[in-house]
């Protein structure tokens, strides 16, 4: 395949940690002029070798070209970093992990400083990056000029999902996303404790266990649905009323094996609360009014 | 469709509440005879006229076949419901959700009345019930004669997964599926929390969310391997100290969106005391050594 880089556009990449290296295989695997700079050299050494401009400094990193993609640590060492840079006109892409407050924080000071700002969250870990069949991708928000015009440049290394112009979004989907996760991982980890002790394969469970997953994560739509409508009772089959009834056996079943029920109890105690509300026939989605304060 | 109802096996049912009412309606829409029993009389009226037979009493729909199948509120209604039924020689399959400490029992209790005993569990909700592209299944363990001998009457109403010869297994993966799932529920119900106060449609949420558990449930098959090999540190690639040093940026989210965190922080709290151990290396399995005693 020809690889015409003169229609590429440059792309600047500040942070070449692990995430960072791998990003930056895919811009110059895919023909793009890539600028990279790391605080600590030696780590742009083999990027130099694949094709790589290696800048002396972020300042000089950001000063090579329009689009500056940063990849590091966390916001303090985006802040340290661009300390020194002189960002005006420039096209800033954030895709270091980020609270909301620390994303929309930096989509200020960007403004303030003449560029514009797109915030990232990564939905992929680095295998998974130039790895299309991998189903990762990244959220981002934040300017939609800025987005628009370098929507191919941005989809090389990992999918694109735009959601809003407030910088924050990216960051709290992702977060969103994460939290969901580590709730699945931990309801696995009780899973997998309740077999430990019995001539129970857990290779046998897994399979089980991932389907089943599978089936129910879908049930996330009808939750959606009730918050949009506020009617709690909405299409349900199995009443908060039921399910509280049945918390029992749950608990009982992980004394009988000697395991903690430390990560069922706080979800099963806000359904017992909310059923004290007088809310027994509804779904389960009243949970979600009870942890926001 | 000629249904030969001569060659089905007659079917006793004890139990007509909504799980039972549905089972029922499979084995009488497949052409099984059908003898039905409920403490409450009035639920089988409307079978009787869809061509069940009612009998008297637990004793009597107990004499009146081979296969009972009894599917009651809960064990202790199994108990009070069997009293003064002759289960010798019968065939006995108990679909009522109980711990597996009281299947054990209960095929214990079985054994001694003379009768071969397999507990299910029922992975489904009455309207899955005869739909076979719901997906709902039953697991099924103990005798392993009387499953294959009932195999296909059993296959009527939804699939069956046979998980061994202890009686107790069947209801352990129940309870272990259902408490994986609380997980992930609690897990989204934080993710929607986390948006409830932004202009962000629960309903454009709810696909993103559900795309990504799908995505993630895979991973138990890695924790699987590495229950088995012992190596927690197996094809880690986001290790245990990587993502312990990412919970303030969940926590931080949390506290700025105004959300309580108590259904993340014990599984965190367990990755920290992991970490403690000295398992920076590892994957997350290692919390599930935690929750055992
Ligand atoms: N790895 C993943 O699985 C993954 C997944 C999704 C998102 N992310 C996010 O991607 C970002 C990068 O992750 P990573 O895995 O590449 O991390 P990493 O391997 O630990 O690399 C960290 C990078 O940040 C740089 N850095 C740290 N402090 C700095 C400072 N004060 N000034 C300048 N540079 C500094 C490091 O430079 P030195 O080489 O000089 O130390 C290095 O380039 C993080 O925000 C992470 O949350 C990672
Ligand atoms: N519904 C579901 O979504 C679902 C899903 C999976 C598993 N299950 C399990 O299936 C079983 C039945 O559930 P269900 O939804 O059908 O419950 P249900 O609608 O509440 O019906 C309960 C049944 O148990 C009977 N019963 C209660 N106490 C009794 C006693 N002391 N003696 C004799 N009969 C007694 C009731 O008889 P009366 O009519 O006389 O009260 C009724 O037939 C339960 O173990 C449940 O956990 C249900």
């Amino acid at each position: 395949m020809t690889q015409n880089t003169a229609e590429k556009t440059p792309v600047t990449l500040l942070g070449l940690g692990a995430m960072g290296t791998a990003l930056a295989r895919t811009w110059l695997a895919a023909g793009h002029p890539l600028t990279v700079w790391n605080r600590t050299p030696a780590r742009a050494a083999a990027l130099a070798t694949e094709g790589a401009r290696i800048a002396e400094s972020a300042a000089a990193a950001v000063a090579a070209n329009h689009l500056i993609i940063v990849c590091l640590l966390d916001d303090a060492s985006v802040e340290e970093a661009l300390a020194g840079t002189d960002l005006a006109g420039r096209d800033l892409v954030n895709l270091t992990t980020s609270t909301p407050a620390q994303a929309r924080a930096r989509a200020e000071w960007a403004r303030q400083r003449g560029a514009r700002y797109l915030d990232g969250g990564i939905m992929a870990v680095p295998p998974m990056i130039g790895v299309p069949e991998a189903g990762g991708y990244v959220f981002y928000s934040g300017s939609p000029e800025l987005f628009e015009r370098h929507r191919e440049t941005l989809a090389v290394p990992a999918g694109t999902t735009y959601v809003g112009e407030d910088a924050s979004f990216a960051a709290l989907h992702d977060v969103a996303l994460l939290s969901a996760m580590y709730g699945m991982f931990a309801g696995a980890a009780h899973a997998f404790a309740l077999i430990r002790k019995e001539d129970i394969d857990p290779a046998a469970l897994a399979p089980l266990l991932a389907d089943w997953l599978v089936a129910m994560a879908p049930a996330v739509h009808q939750t959606a649905d009730q918050l949009r409508s506020g009617d709690y009772t909405k299409g349900v089959v199995s009443t908060l009323a039921m399910q509280v009834a049945g918390t029992p056996t749950f608990l009982n079943t992980a004394e009988q094996q000697g395991v903690s029920p430390e990560l069922l109890t706080p979800y099963f105690e806000l359904m017992r609360r909310r059923l004290a509300e007088g809310s027994g026939e509804e779904d389960l989605t009243g949970v979600i009014d009870l942890l926001v304060r």
